[in-house]
This record gives structure tokens, C-alpha cells and sequence, in this order.
């Protein structure tokens, strides 16, 4: 079959693709990754790129926006290779143009963490030197066995099984060492087992990965896990985002491609391995150094990171394959540290409650404490869980991520150009905002839309239910064939040439987020039968988390109107959960243990949830009284 | 690079090579394996091969045969290709000629076998039909654990673990199976783990294989786990044989090659798979199908099968790299079974004392009976065990293969061709013999050679030193440049159209044999204050066992002279021992005693066996006494 060139620009990367190659699948190729959150359905419409010269086939463009079809660009999605090609990616299109905030402003991690309390550290790999006797003629005990005995007697070690590779490496260790070895053992609760042998005494101490895998951007975490001490960190967007920006479009992808599930796979595994390969050149380490990785992420995160199917999590009564997935080893998931190296996904609880939750909740121990605690972690998904030591409810709201700036027409994420921060003057209806680096803005993300939201509401810009009003007369408010809509930002002041403008619709999804996730909340002290006032703690969890303004989030009725002493912000609680199995076997166990305690609450079943949902659409809320420091005035 | 042609005949096989190949490698590359017992290094004259055209670089073959020179033949592994080449293989040069037997024809096995009593068989693995409930929303229960908890409530099988590879094929098995499914779990002690899934109640049983790894021939049982019957037999000879006949000389190829090490694990995974592959099509089965396999091979064999350095066994002080390996998955191996499937090796007892000792005990059950058992194991080393079940001491005699034919001048293994019984007549000095097959007379095996030992001491033709005398006038006895021969077979009658004789140099390596073998048992009857008299049951073990005549092995002094009802040939005693480690879980444990709990006795300390083994080199030895039944008259 005929093969053609098509070169990106600006970055020069020409690739060989078939002929009907997706323009969108051959960028890939390219190692260029282009956002499309729809999975290439064409009805996302954020795919634009520029064609410059080639013949193409085109399918269905229509989800483009007719300002960008009109300034030349085209869904590369919807665009099929027919001849040599000439393709320029803008920067808007680009998914790594993002930046990744790494880790909490406000939590710090280290071997202090009240998780540990006064024990030592017991982490699941340990760097054990040890000093053998030479055989000799009526002492011939083999290698092995000879280890073993010396492990046995110098350090307590018994029952330690060896990985085959390493028991190859074992014999010209010792004898180059002196019979001096340094031996790594990972014991991940069932057994223990040599997984690292080096001749002599090691000068390198022990070191762990710890991974969280969001939908939406991954953290990698290196530890030195004798000193329980974080070395580095690193941050990207998920690779999988070309197949779909949520969960949903993602098994879908897998759905209607028979490669697809190893395509994805592939993506979260290329992610994890571009992050630990820039971490250890930079800390000038070798694959062969790590020997544990231990992975948070949701349900669906890990089973595609699993390559196991996620298929029957989309379909009711959506059951996942497993929730406590089997400890593997780097190899057979082509992670690239020390191959040996034992590969451990925290498990999940249910379906939409995963491993991102179970070690949130481990990391910020409420299963330890007396007080009634509110964990809520907002990202791609809203999940939460309420309780304390003696019980605990979870569940996941299908709050979407319109406060990841997705599905809100001037939406985006948190990064150079991203409004976070606006004020509206009450009588003129004129705005002052900030923006997120040193640019005009681009577009809002979830931060300035909580703020946009609130103070559109003490304008009267809009009322309870998010209408846009027409009292006020002012040209920010116009009129459109699709509903009403409020201008933030015209053309002329914004990065884009366009106007930045919150529409009706964009409030309607906005709403939905907001009070699925109240809904939640109220759902699940309704089914232990206790008021919002019985909330001694409320934990918010997420890199979303970070950025929102506690006044305004209550003020729409995002969140409870609880004192602000309440309320702490845990940063990445994942990653930290992550960080604590890898310092402390007992933790492991503990967090299948967790997983296990949490009750979980299907909110599509019986009518509950959704008469508080429908009551939550509103701003705050129908029922007032849930809010009695708003409005009391 | 140049490449040349090189043309096999009469197969007609032709592999592209590089300027400078050996021939013997090139053949190897032609899927035509020659005979080279020394490992190519041109001292064995084995590997004749008749080049027919094509230019050749020649080393040294001064150890061809001057006949088979002046035939024409020149040594294959002395030859480096220099040009496109067409060589002939003669019959005799091929190792693929011989046939292997299969087992013992006095031993049965199957699940009456002693060893399993009055109990019933518990085999590593099993085949579980499950039934689930299907999941609904209020019982959205995750695959793994639905089939966990139902493993558990209908056999009571708890904390088994599953394959990640299985665990993919989970989801929609279930599904394709209406919530039924059958699952293989295979227990190897440490823990229980799925290797296998199929949707809705399988019709197959379980089946295992067992396979005896010999340095020289390699035997395959396949056997149903579940009746405990044996399905199919297969062997051939172990394809490492290219690279030397004796385990030194294939450890010594490791040492002087980069890539010797993957070359001979190689060789044995190919030839293990090829049974295995020929025994799964016969019975119409799928590697998938096979989840555990069990191997029983002398030490060295089992650290060339896991690919782990043997070299350190063959320097003092002879330490072994492990004698119990970890249990690894066939895919580790490239063992063309299920991929998850379980592999076993039987552990080793030191580094001459290998797994197929440690299963020929188990299998005879020495360990569980009050009675003084010498068990004896004749291939190509010989190893001994002494004990019952309170205590056992083992050795090794370096006893060489003589009895296998290698090192005599017309020795050969047992297959078409072979002389296995001969008589002389004690006047004429005339020799009447058998051969094995309808054949003219090719060479002599083991068999073979004791009766000749035997017959020609009777006759008068050797002293008790094993000399030629010259008393007897026949022209059968004759002198050449490098000693005294006996001409068994004339020129004339031989297949070979050459003499078929015995010289002293042969002799010579026969009674170093026997003696080696006879001073083993003493110095084991010395060590524990023991005479031979007190040893209440021998055992025969070994393809060698199955053809020996007891009376003529005493008669020359190779085994003590005991009631001919102490004595029982047990045949393929190792295959026995993996076999009921398939069979049974208890077994494998007990295995990993058996090789903890026998005493090792290194000869080569101390004088003791130097003594014994001076005295075992006269027919049948210098001391009478220990023959008190022959030579009485």
C-alpha cells in the first residue's frame, strides 16, 4: 500500500503513514499530542490544526467553531491522509503545552507524616549488605542457600524467595564482591523476594516510585525510601487524553477498536515511563535502581493501566473486573525500572470510587480519627467519602469536569492565560480579572468560573436558577441563537481574538457539577441521618482543590456552609497515599482494608440522589436553611 | 559481510552462513544435529562428515579415524567454511538416529503407585467449574472477588491469587460463559494461583506434564492429573549433546563462550518443546491446555535449564549456584506450554547429587522404610544413596559414560546395531552375540560391554587386572601400536566395514568405571560402619538399569554380590519422582526434605575412596572376600 509523508509544523516531525491514516492518530505518531477530549468523535471541536498544503479526505467538521473554520482551520479528528501533507498544530491545540502542578502548595510529605506517628519506617523494598563465608572444600553449600543463611543471621530474614533473573546474577556478584552482596528485597505482604543483586556493599540506598495516575495528568514521585524523603517530581498530562478526556470516552475508544485497550494502555504507560526516565536521568539514576512503584488512580485509570478491560464499568449494573488488582512485576506492564521491580496499584473501593480514593483516605487517616470527616476530592469526577473510625460512605457524583474547563465554551485548565480570579462592579457590570502568567487571557478555569458564578450572582446577572436576567442593561449581556450570554472579556483584549463569554449553557453545566456534588454530600448524611452541622472535618482533596476560594465555592452552594476552620485543603492526597504504602507495609494492607470498610453508595439507585440534585441546580440551593450564613442579612 | 551456501545431504538442507563458520554450527543451524561428544574441540573424532564440494579452512583432525580419513570423512568441527559448501552426513555421524527408551518396562506408574497409599491424589493442579451469580446494581460486586467468594463457598478454596494475563480474560469469560467458568489453580506451596480461565464448565481434565531431563536424553510424560493416569510418552536426545557428551564438557563450552550459556538453555528448552509439541498434537491438544510442569535433571541440567551458571561446580570447591530453584512461570523459560503455567524443578542434594536423585528416592520410597537401601543410578555419571528412613548418605562417582559407549573405541549407546549380549567360547575363543534390531553389528553399548568384561574373563583372554594376555593362540587377539585388542567382530560382518574390538585402553575405562561406582558404595558402607551384607534391598535406576545381566555385573565387580532378590531395577526413577510431585502437593514439599536431609559425602576429601577405588580396579577386586558366591568353586 502507498505510504505518505505528513510534517508537522512548526516542529519539522514528518512521519510515514497509509493512506486514510486520521490526521489526529498520524500527530500521534509524530509524538505530537493533540487535545480531544470526544476520543476523535469530532464533537469536541478543540482538535483545530492548520493544513497547509496535501490533498485530504474530510469528513464531518461541523463542531468546528466558525470563527476558526473561518481563519483556515480544520478537526484534524475528521481528516483522513490522501497525499503527502503539510499540517501546523497551534499551541491551543496542543495537550503538553499544559503545565502539571505537582503536589499540594500546602501539604508537606515527609517521614514526619503523622501516618508513621513515633514507629520506624518499615517501607516494602529494603537494601539489606551482606557478608558471606567463602565455601570451601567440606563447606560446598550453594550460592542460594548460603545468602539465605547469612540473610537469616544477620538480619532476621527467613522465607525469602529469589527472582529467577536475579539468581542468574547471583554466583559472579558474589565472587566479584568478596562474597560481599547487597540484596534488594521487596516484600509486598505474601512474600518476600530478592529482587536486586549487587557485588559488595551498595552505596545507593533504596529507592521507591510512587505514581498517581489521574485521568487527566499523571505525577510520578521519587523517593529515597530508607530516608522516607522525597528526591524529585514530575508531572505530564496523561497520553490517553487523544482517546477521550474523560473516563467514559475512554472506554468507549477500547470499545470500537479492537487494538484499543492496548492503545490506551499503552499511552499511561509511555506517560509513566517518559516521567520516570527525565526523574532518573536528572537524579542520576539507572532503571535498574528502582525496584517498587506503587500507583493510585481511579477504577477505570487502573484497569487500563492493568490492560485489563473496563468495558462492563460503563454498562449497567457497572461492575468492574477487580478492584484489588494482583502485585506484578515492571516487566510484564513494560514500565521501565528494574524489571524485577514488584508493581502495586492500590485498590479501589467500587466501580467510580477507586485507588485515588482509598489512598486519600489513607493518607489523611480518617479511619484513625474520632471526628466526622468530609473527603472530597474534585477532579475529572467528584468523589466523596464521609465517616470516621467506626464507619465509612463513599461515592462518586457525575459532577464532570466542567471545573477542568470542559464543557464550558471558553473553559480551560489552570495554566498561562486561564482566568482564575474575576470581580464584577454591581452597578457599571464591568470586570476586573486576573489571569494565571504573564499573557492575556485565553479562557477560564475552574477557580474563575466559581468566582464568575458568585459574583454574577450578587450582580443580578443572574438569577437562582442561572438565568442570564435582562434588567440590568449593560452591552456585556447579549443575546445569541443559542440563549444569553455574558461577555468577560471582548476580542480585542483577549489571546484568542475572540470573546471570553460565560453562556447560559455553560451555567446549566456549571449548575449540574456543582450540585451533583451537594447532592452527594447530602445523600450520604441522609443515609447515616445526620445534618450538615454534624461535619466536624471537611478534607479537599485534588489539584482542583488548590485553586478555589472557599466563600465563593459555598456561596454557589458547591460546597457546605461550614466554618472555614473546617476546611483543609490536603493537595494530592493520592500521591501521598502512594508515598505512605511505599514507606510501610502495614499500610498496604491497611488500604485493602479500607477499600473493603467503605460502604458504597450507588447513587443511580432508588430516587434520592436526584431529588437532591434537582434541588442542588440552585444558587446556593431550594433550601435555604442549609446555608444559614449566606443570605441571612 | 560474505555469506555462503551450505548444503546438507542427503536432507538437502541449505542455511546461509558467514565466511568462517564452523561446519559443526552450520549443521546445528540446518536443524541437523551431529554427534560431538567433546564439545567440538576435535578430540572425540565423532563428528565425521564427507565433504562432497566447496572450499574449507581445516584445524586439526588428527583425531579422525585413519580409516574413515583415507574414506574420505573429515572432522566436522574442524572445518570453517570458506566458500558454498555441499556436505554428506553419514548415518553414523547423526545423534538424531538413536532412539530413546522411554521408561522402565518392569515399572508400572499410575495412581496405585505406593506412594499415594490409601489417599487420595492431590494434584498442583486443578480444574475448577465455578457458578456465579450475576451481578445487579445493588450487588455490583467486582469480577475477581464474585469468583473469589465463589471458589471459596463451593470448594472452600481461599486466598488464591490470578495471573494478570488471566485476570484479563476474566471479564469476558464470565460473560461468554453465563456466570459459569472453570479455572485452573495451580498450588505450588508458597501459594494458590489461577494460570488459567474458560468460560462455562470445561470438558478437559487437568493435565500435567513430567519430564526427565537427562544430560543425555530427555524423556516427556504427559499425564492426566486429575486420574493420575499417564497419557503419552515421548523422548529423544538432549540437543546440548552438540556441545559436549558430559556435563564438564558442556559447562567448559559455557566458559569459552559469550553466548554458550543462552546457547545450551536454548538447546534444551528446544528439545523439551519439540516433545512436548509432538505429544500435545497427537493427544489434539493446545499448550494452553498444560498449567504445570515438573523436571527432574542432575544438577548441572537444572542450572543449564533455568539458564543459571553451572561453572562454579566445576571449580573446587564445587559449589552449586542453587540446588532448589524458584518455581518460574513457562514463559520465563520459553516453554511452549500455558504461559502462567507453573514449572518445577526437583531440588538438588549438592553438585553431583542432582534432582533426579532426589525424585528417584521419593519414588522408591527409601526414606519411608525401615530397610538398608542402596540405591544405585548408572547414566553417564553414577550416583549412589545409601540409608532408610531414620538416615542416607549420597555420593557421586566420577564414573564417566563408559557404559553409555562413549570413551570405548567401538562404543555405542543401546539402539539398531548395537551388540547387547555376547558369549565366547572358552576354547575356540570364538564369539557368538546379539544385536539390538535387523542390523549387521554397528558397535557395542553398555550391556554389551559387561558381558565382554564378564566373557573374557572367563575365558582367559584378560587377567583380573584387565590385561590381554597373550596365553591363548587366536588371531582374534592381536597387537597394535597402542596396546593388545580382541577383535569381537571381523571387518567382513560389521555394518561399519570395519573390526569391532575391544582394546586395552577400553578395558582400562571400564573397570575406572565399575571401580568408581563399587568404591562409592563402600565408602559409603565405611562412612556408616556398615557391611555389605547389612544392605537389605538395592535398587537399579536409570536407562542403563533396564539392560544389565546382575550376574555378569557382579561377576566383574561393578555391584556387590547380594542375593539376586535384593536387588530391583526400577527403571526411570526420576520421571517416577515428577510424576508423583504432579500428583501430589505433599510430594513437593517432601522432595525439598529428601534433598535437605540427605548427608552428601564428597569423595574427593580425604583418601578413603582413592583406596577403595585402587582396590575396585581388578575384576572382580583385589579383596575376594566381598565376592564370597563367586569363585568359590
Amino acid at each position: 500500500m502507498n505510504k505518505y509523508q505528513v510534517t508537522f509544523m512548526p516542529d519539522k516531525v514528518t512521519v510515514a503513514v497509509m493512506k486514510g491514516t486520521n490526521l489526529l492518530l498520524a500527530a500521534k505518531k509524530a509524538g505530537i499530542d493533540i487535545e480531544s477530549p470526544c476520543g476523535g468523535h469530532g464533537t469536541c471541536g478543540k482538535c483545530a490544526v492548520k493544513i497547509l498544503n496535501g490533498a485530504y479526505d474530510m469528513q464531518d467538521d461541523s463542531h468546528l467553531p466558525k470563527e476558526l473554520k473561518e481563519m483556515g482551520y480544520t478537526l484534524a479528528c475528521q481528516v483522513k491522509v490522501r497525499n503527502d501533507m503539510t499540517v501546523e498544530v497551534p499551541f491551543l491545540s496542543r495537550l503538553t503545552r499544559h503545565k502539571v502542578v505537582l503536589g499540594s502548595k500546602r501539604t508537606k510529605f515527609n517521614k514526619e507524616h503523622d501516618y508513621f506517628g513515633k514507629k520506624p519506617m518499615d517501607p516494602i523494598c529494603r537494601k539489606y549488605a551482606v557478608q558471606l563465608e567463602a565455601p570451601y572444600l567440606s563447606d560446598s553449600l550453594n550460592d542460594l542457600d548460603r545468602l539465605k543463611h547469612a540473610l537469616s543471621r544477620q538480619y532476621g530474614l527467613t522465607d525469602v524467595r529469589i527472582a529467577l533473573s536475579c539468581l542468574k546474577t547471583l554466583p559472579s556478584a558474589l565472587r566479584q564482591g568478596g562474597w560481599e552482596v547487597t540484596v534488594t528485597v521487596a516484600d509486598t505482604g505474601s512474600a518476600a523476594e530478592i529482587v536486586a543483586v549487587e557485588p559488595g556493599r551498595s552505596t545507593k540506598p533504596a529507592y521507591g516510585i510512587a505514581v498517581d495516575i489521574g485521568t487527566t495528568t499523571v505525577v510520578v514521585n521519587l523517593l529515597n525510601t530508607e530516608k522516607g524523603k522525597i528526591l524529585d517530581k514530575a508531572g505530564s498530562y496523561n497520553k490517553q487524553a487523544v482517546y477521550g478526556s474523560d473516563v467514559i470516552s475512554r472506554i468507549i475508544y477500547t470499545d470500537e477498536h479492537a487494538d484499543g485497550l492496548a492503545l490506551l494502555q499503552k499511552a499511561v504507560v509511555e506517560t509513566i515511563n517518559e516521567l520516570i526516565d527525565g526523574i532518573l536521568r536528572k537524579n542520576g539514576l539507572e532503571p535498574g535502581d528502582i525496584p517498587v512503584m506503587v500507583c493510585g488512580g481511579n477504577t477505570v485509570m487502573t484497569h487500563l493501566f492493568m490492560g485489563v478491560t473496563a468495558s462492563y464499568l460503563r454498562l449497567e449494573p457497572y461492575v468492574p473486573s477487580a478492584v484489588k488488582f494482583p502485585v506484578v512485576k515492571a516487566r510484564e506492564l513494560n514500565i521501565n525500572i528494574n524489571p524485577e521491580a514488584a508493581v502495586i496499584t492500590i485498590p479501589s473501593v467500587a466501580s467510580y470510587v477507586g485507588g485515588d480514593i482509598t489512598a486519600g483516605v489513607l493518607a489523611t487517616m480518617i479511619a484513625r480519627s474520632e471526628a466526622l470527616t468530609l473527603f472530597i476530592d474534585i477532579g475529572t469526577n467528584g468523589e466523596l467519602v464521609l465517616g470516621n473510625k467506626d464507619w465509612m460512605v463513599t461515592c462518586s457524583c457525575s459532577a464532570g469536569p466542567a471545573f477542568e474547563g470542559s464543557g464550558i465554551s471558553c473553559g480551560m485548565r489552570a495554566m498561562d492565560g486561564a482566568i482564575d480570579w474575576i470581580a464584577i462592579d454591581h452597578q457599571s457590570l464591568e470586570v476586573q480579572c486576573k489571569v494565571i502568567g504573564d499573557t492575556k487571557p485565553l479562557g477560564i478555569c475552574g477557580s474563575g468560573l466559581i468566582y464568575s458564578l458568585s459574583e454574577m450572582m450578587e450582580a443580578g446577572i443572574i438569577d437562582r436558577a442561572g438565568k442570564i436576567l435582562t434588567g440590568k442593561a449593560s452591552g456585556r449581556i447579549r443575546k445569541t441563537s443559542e440563549g444569553r450570554e455574558y461577555v468577560l472579556i471582548y476580542a480585542e483584549e483577549s489571546g484568542t481574538g475572540q470573546d471570553i463569554v460565560i453562556t447560559e449553557g455553560d451555567i446549566k453545566n456549571l449548575l449540574r457539577a456543582k450540585g451533583a456534588i451537594f447532592a452527594g454530600i447530602r445523600t450520604m448524611l441522609q443515609m447515616v441521618q445526620l445534618d450538615t452541622s454534624a461535619i466536624e472535618r471537611v478534607y479537599i482533596a485534588g489539584g482542583f482543590g488548590n485553586d478555589i476560594n472557599l466563600a465563593d465555592a459555598v456561596n454557589i452552594g458547591l460546597l457546605p456552609d461550614l466554618p472555614a476552620e473546617k476546611y483543609e485543603y490536603v493537595g494530592n492526597s493520592c500521591i501521598q497515599g502512594a508515598m505512605i504504602v511505599l514507606l510501610c507495609r502495614e499500610a498496604l494492607a491497611e488500604s485493602e482494608k479500607l477499600a473493603d470498610g467503605m460502604t458504597y453508595l450507588e447513587l443511580s439507585v432508588g430516587n434520592q440522589f436526584m431529588d437532591e440534585f434537582i434541588s442542588a441546580m440552585f444558587i446556593p440551593h431550594t433550601d435555604l436553611s442549609l446555608f444559614p450564613t449566606l443570605h441571612s442579612a
